[in-house]
């Protein structure tokens, strides 16, 4: 295998250097704490929400800090969850007594991180509640994880949901019932065209045949369900909207929010192409998409590939909560 | 070689299928007109500011028609110019009887193309000017560029400025003046890791060793001025810091808007790695960045590269211009 090239300096420091050039253009509005690896707002009255795993999967969740959304975000490692104390002091620095939600992707290391951090920070006085996010849908019958929701792209539009939720006074418990609520609606489903290639080792994390596409697989290279010879854009769109169809049980009565995301690599060109592919069938099908997004805001690194995140919205104040404006750098 | 994938269905139908797929996100506050490839704002009370060129450079130039910026993008094909009537039809379209300013970048095919359009569009009585972007000096001391300056990343910041000024009501003789002036002011110098892989050929447009990086290469993929081996993110922040100082001969009382530009798969990770080098730079120096912007905003197609854009600010109304807020998809 060739090895491929990446702009850093060394793979031991790219994390820091990243948070360190993304303060540089965003001084003005934001807070960075280099020692704990945090991008947050300095002062806000509502209850903070706080978000954070490994790094890799820019701009999550740094680029989501801002008004509207994030008080913080927690930067782990490449692909590596964030440790427990980088967790509490971000905790520490955004409680202004309303309390703190820890907007989580469901990792079996992450949930131990922050759980941690949860029991810790409870026992100095802090309010705190967990939101765990597990919206990919795509392992939903393997043997491996028969049981297990990872949490993936779905994540941004919970960000910007609880975000909104929180700037109009929403009481902690509320966000967390409001966050659990979302999470049962919420719906992703991936698929990639090549594996990420890792500033550590400069190599592919896995290698598809140069006809084949991967559907399923997580956003740290795990394991997808199915290998199949790719054809067309169209047909990745009737995969992932048929396999859609039949999680949610659809009716022509809900409305849905739509995201889809590239996974690293993908053009904006393939994003469009993509995204009318799927247009077409959501006209055939009579879906309501109210709310569309299309970018790449949840990455596997510099992976090739898509997903495709469908939000059921029965509660129209999700909806005004996602078209709320924010100053954050990414949404 | 080994064929790249690509999520399309045909190439020759690709620019029409990202554009549906564009409108369908976006169908609440633009218009888009299929035949002619336009992306457009369908009322707007002054100057009116279309920009466009060949596809493959996404987001531009479609995701900067909004408020404080375009008025109006045409679309080529895949790296090809507008035709003139198409070019035409945005200017009837978007001209309410202030006039049109068309921005074009510096391209042989592409200035061709726009004043073809302008000649026709003034013999129908409507006033036209022409604001030519020529921000790339990486090709100044070639023999075959001596005198070519493309119109590269930069562009974006002039759509942005010349739109804000245009909705305080500026005239269309002063935009082109303001546009000619912000030119003289603008710096763009790029470097390729990868040569982008097209859609229609699946296959890089040019091949680099594992170990070599490619200076000032054009979004075409125009040559360069330079190959050489490459170590580093900051070998890469110091040859281009260093050609730019040269370029704008620059002192500490000015101030100065930076671009940092992904140039297709380059990763925020690895955007915000070269930022951070260049940071450093910019307080050795004394260089005061008084506007920041980091992202893919005028991409080679899936071109693994990064380029770095300078824009002197003599003139204070252009960073307020740069800091107005805008709703269009991509700024």
């Amino acid at each position: 295998m060739k090895k491929v090239k990446q702009i850093q300096n060394s793979a031991r420091t790219s994390v820091d250097a990243m948070l360190a050039g993304y303060y540089f253009q965003n001084s003005k509005r934001i807070s960075y704490d280099p020692t704990h690896k945090l991008i947050y707002r300095p002062s806000t009255s509502n209850v903070a929400l706080i978000s954070g795993g490994g790094s890799g999967h820019e701009p999550a969740d740094f680029g989501y800090v801002g008004s509207n959304l994030l008080t913080a975000s927690v930067n782990g490692d490449f692909f590596s969850p964030p440790k427990p104390g980088a967790i509490i002091e971000a905790i520490k620095k955004t409680d202004n007594g309303k309390g703190v939600l820890l907007i989580v992707k469901n990792f079996p290391s992450d949930m131990e991180s922050f759980t941690k951090a949860k029991f810790i920070a409870e026992k100095a006085g802090h309010k705190i509640e967990i939101v765990c996010v597990s919206d990919d849908h795509s392992v939903e019958n393997s043997s491996t994880y028969s049981k297990r929701h990872r949490g993936v792209a779905g994540t941004v539009l919970i960000h910007k949901i609880l975000g909104a939720l929180a700037e109009k006074g929403m009481s902690l418990s509320d966000l967390k019932k409001a966050g659990e609520q979302l999470n049962a609606n919420l719906f992703t489903l991936g698929v990639a065209l090549e594996g990420a290639v890792l500033p550590e080792t400069q190599r592919p994390m896995f290698e598809l045949d140069h006809d084949e596409v991967y559907f399923g697989v997580g956003i740290h290279g795990e394991d997808g369900y199915r290998k199949v010879p790719y054809h067309s854009s169209e047909q990745l769109a009737i995969e992932l909207f048929n396999k859609m169809k039949h999680l949610t049980d659809w009716n022509s009565t809900e409305t849905y929010a739509v995201l889809v995301n590239g996974l690293g690599s993908t053009t904006l060109m393939e994003q469009y192409i993509f995204t009318h592919d799927l247009s077409r069938l959501f006209k055939i099908e009579n879906v309501n998409a109210a709310f569309v997004k299309v970018g790449s805001y949840l990455t596997s690194y510099n992976m090739h590939g898509i997903s495709l995140t469908l939000l059921r919205l029965p509660d129209p104040s999700w909806l005004k909560a996602l078209e709320e404006e924010t100053d954050a750098s990414h949404w």
